[in-house]
C-alpha cells in the first residue's frame, strides 16, 4: 500500500483559532484511492519544525501533502520548507510571479514585495494551476515519491487538487482502487447496530467503521472484494430497514429532496427554534429549487400570529413551545405556501428560557402532509447547537418517513 | 512553559470521513492558560499506535490529551491503550460502570455486556464526571505529567473538560497566563492588513497571527504582557478603524445584535439565495429573540411575489436577481415585519443557474433603515458554500455598518 503524510501547517491551527478541515477532505480522497493514511499532524509556521516533518515523513511516506503556508505574509514558509527538507534552491518562479501579477490585476490589486515573495518556490518543482487564487500548487520529488504543497483556503485547496494534482497522482502512482461504502441510519441508539455488526460473519477484508454525529449514524465500510461490500450491506440494511435512510454523500436533506422531486411533491418550513437552520440544510443541496418553496422563520411570537395565523390565545394557553403551535404553524404554513408537506418546529434550544415544565432541549415538530397534521414531541441532549442540529435532522427525518 | 500533547483517536479520522473539531477546542483553551501546543495528531484506533504516540509524547509534553475512543463498541481502545502506555493495570472500574447503568437506565436502555466492556478503565485512574453521556473522562499519572482522556463526541467533551478537567489542570500545573485578543476585520484584503502590521514597531514578545475566512480577517495578539497587547491593538485599531468591527468570539451576527440591542431596534431577513443561512446566524446567538423577529425564505419566485409582494413586472422585466427585486424585497418584508432594520438577499449560489449577464456569485442585498432603501450589487468567488457565506457575512456587514 501507498503511504500518505498529511501535513496542515498553520500557528492558527496549533492555537485552536480555526479548524482543519483540509485534511479530513484530502484523506478522504486518497484513503478511496486504496492510499493508506499514515500521519496527519498541525505543524506551526515554524520552519525547522516543518522540514524536520517532512523529512520524517519522506521516509515513510510515498506521497506527502502539505496545505496552507503559502501566501503573501510573514508567516507563510511552506515552500521555503519544502525546498530546504528535500535540498532544492529557492528562487523566483517566473511562471508563479506572472500568475500572481495576473490575478491581482484582474481584481485592481497591484504588485507588491510581499506577493514577489509569495513567488518563490523550490527551484525545478512541478506547478498546478489555481484559477480562483494566487497561490500554485506545487510539488517536488522525494526519496520515495512526490511531496505537494496546496494553498490553505478551503476552496483554492480542493480546485487546485481536483483540477490537476490528483489526475498527477492517479498518473504517477501505482494504485488499488478501494471500494467504500457509508451507510446511513437514523432513530436508533448505536449500541444497537453494534449489536448487528457483531453478530455478522464479517469478511476479513472488509473494515467497519460506526459513526455517530447528532442522531445519525454512519457505518462505513471498506474493502478492495466489492462482492464482500455489497453482501455485508444487503444484511445490515436487511436487518436495519426502517432505519436505514442513503448511502454514500446522501443526507437526510438530499434523500429527502431526491424523495420529494421523484414524487413531484413541494416542501415549507416554518420554524422557530430552528431559526432558519433546516431551510438552510435543504438549500444546501444544489438544485433544491425544484421542491422547496420557502420558510418562515417565526422567531417572535408576534410573527408566529401574524404570519402563519397561530391564534392567539393558543400561545396564551399552551405558550409558542406546545403541540398546539407546532400543530397550527403547519396549518398556516400550508395556507401561505400551498405546499404538500409542511413542517414545523418549535422549542426551546437554549442556555436560558427552560423551566421545569418545559425543559432546555423540550421540541415540538409538526408535520402536514395530505392534509393530516401530526406532532411529535422530542427531549433532546446537548447545547443550544446541538438541539437546533438535533432539531433540524429529526424534521427532516419525518419528512423522509412521511413520504416513503 | 508547559506543554501539550493532543491526540484526536479514531480511524474515521485518518479517512477523513469526520472533521476533527475537538483539537482546535482543547488548543484554544489550552493555549489561553500559556501551554505550548507541541503536537496535534490525529491517530487510528490502532492499540499498538496509540500507544506509541502516548510514550513518545511523554517524553516531552508534561500535559497529554486525548479525545475518542471511549464508546463502547469494538473500536474503541483508548482506555486500553493509556493502561498499557503508562504501565496501569485494566479493569472494570465499579463507579464507571455505575454511572454508565443509571445512564442507560434513565434512556430506558437495558446494559449490555458492550457497556460493561465501556467501564475498563486503567487502575486508579482520577475519574472526571459527564453528565450528558456515559463515558467518563480520566486521568493517569505520567513521567512529567498526567494523560487525560476524554470523549470524542463534541458536546460530551467540552462538558468533561469545562466541568471539571480544566480546573483540575489549573490547580496541578504551573500556568502563567498568556494574554490573547483576537481583532476583526471586514471588507479589506488580507494584504492591506499586512502592510499596516509590517509598519507597526512591534514588541518582541507579541506573537501575531493573520487569519483569513470568508471576508473576515482576524488578527490575533498573544503576549505575557497586556501592555505591550494593548498598545498595539490601539495602533491596528486606529489605522483600520473603518473595517474594524469586534474583537474575541465576537462575529459579525454577534456585533450586530449587540448594536440592534443597544439601540433598541429590530431586524427581519429575506433570503433567496442564501436560503435561511442569515437567519440561522443570527439565530446562533443566545438572546437574539430580543431584536431578530424573523424571516422569510424566498426560495421560489412564487413566494417572492405572494408572500414578499415582489411585483411580478419586476420579476419579468428584472428576474430575481436585480437590484428590484432585492429592493422590492425589503418593501415587503417592512410590511410583514414593521422591522427597524430589513435585509434582503437574492443571488446565484451556483453550480448551476448562472449566465455571461449574471453569472454564479452574482449577489444582490438589499437593505432598508429608516425608510431608506439601498441596495449593494457583489460578485462573489468560490464555490456555493463560499458564495452563501460570503452574501451572509456581507448583510450582516451592511447591516452593522448602517446603525453605527
Amino acid at each position: 500500500m501507498i503511504n500518505c503524510s498529511i501535513f496542515a501547517i498553520g500557528n492558527e491551527l496549533l492555537e485552536g483559532s480555526i479548524i482543519d478541515t483540509n485534511s479530513a477532505y484530502l484523506a478522504r480522497f486518497l484513503s478511496n484511492l486504496g492510499i493508506n493514511i499514515k500521519r496527519v499532524n498541525l505543524l506551526k509556521d515554524n520552519l525547522n519544525e516543518i522540514v524536520d516533518a517532512l523529512r520524517l515523513a519522506e521516509n515513510d511516506s510515498e506521497i506527502i501533502v502539505t496545505t496552507g503556508g503559502l501566501g503573501p505574509t510573514f508567516d507563510d514558509l511552506t515552500s521555503c520548507a519544502c525546498a530546504e527538507a528535500f535540498y532544492y534552491d529557492f528562487e523566483v518562479n517566473e511562471i508563479a510571479l506572472n500568475h500572481i501579477t495576473s490575478m491581482l490585476s484582474s481584481r485592481g490589486v497591484t504588485i507588491k514585495e510581499s506577493h514577489k515573495r509569495q513567488a518563490m518556490l523550490p527551484k525545478g518543482c512541478l506547478l498546478f494551476d489555481n484559477k480562483v487564487g494566487t497561490a500554485l500548487g506545487f510539488a517536488v520529488k522525494t526519496k520515495k515519491g512526490f511531496c505537494f504543497s496546496l494553498p490553505g483556503i478551503p476552496y483554492e485547496m480542493k480546485h487546485v487538487f481536483e483540477s490537476s494534482m490528483l489526475d498527477f497522482i492517479k498518473n504517477n502512482f501505482k494504485l488499488e482502487e478501494v471500494y467504500r461504502l457509508d451507510l446511513k441510519f437514523k432513530g436508533l441508539p448505536e449500541s444497537d447496530v453494534d449489536d448487528v455488526i457483531r453478530n455478522i460473519d464479517m469478511p476479513d477484508d472488509v473494515e467497519c467503521i460506526i459513526n455517530v454525529s447528532k442522531g445519525e449514524i454512519i457505518v462505513r465500510l471498506r474493502s478492495f472484494n466489492l462482492q464482500h461490500l455489497d453482501k455485508v450491506k444487503q444484511i445490515l440494511i436487511s436487518k436495519l430497514n426502517d432505519n436505514f435512510f442513503g448511502t454514500g454523500d446522501e443526507s437526510l436533506q438530499s434523500v429527502l429532496l431526491r424523495k420529494l422531486i421523484e414524487n413531484g411533491l413541494t416542501i415549507a418550513t416554518a420554524e422557530s427554534c430552528t431559526g432558519g437552520l433546516i431551510a438552510k440544510k435543504i438549500t444546501d443541496v444544489p438544485g433544491s429549487s425544484s421542491a422547496f418553496l420557502g420558510s418562515i422563520v417565526a422567531y417572535s411570537n408576534d410573527v408566529k400570529s401574524k404570519i402563519l395565523h397561530v391564534p392567539e390565545d393558543v400561545l396564551l394557553n399552551y405558550g409558542a413551545v406546545s403541540k398546539e403551535c407546532a400543530a397550527n404553524m403547519v396549518d398556516g404554513l400550508k395556507k401561505i405556501f400551498n405546499c404538500d408537506l409542511a413542517i414545523s418546529v418549535t422549542g426551546i434550544a437554549g442556555p436560558d428560557g427552560g423551566s421545569e415544565e418545559k425543559p432546555v432541549g423540550l421540541v415540538y415538530i409538526g408535520v402536514l402532509f395530505k392534509d393530516a397534521v401530526e406532532v411529535k414531541r422530542y427531549e433532546f441532549r446537548g447545547d443550544r447547537e446541538a438541539i437546533r442540529e438535533r432539531a433540524a435532522n429529526a424534521a427532516l427525518s419525518i419528512a423522509i418517513d412521511i413520504i416513503k
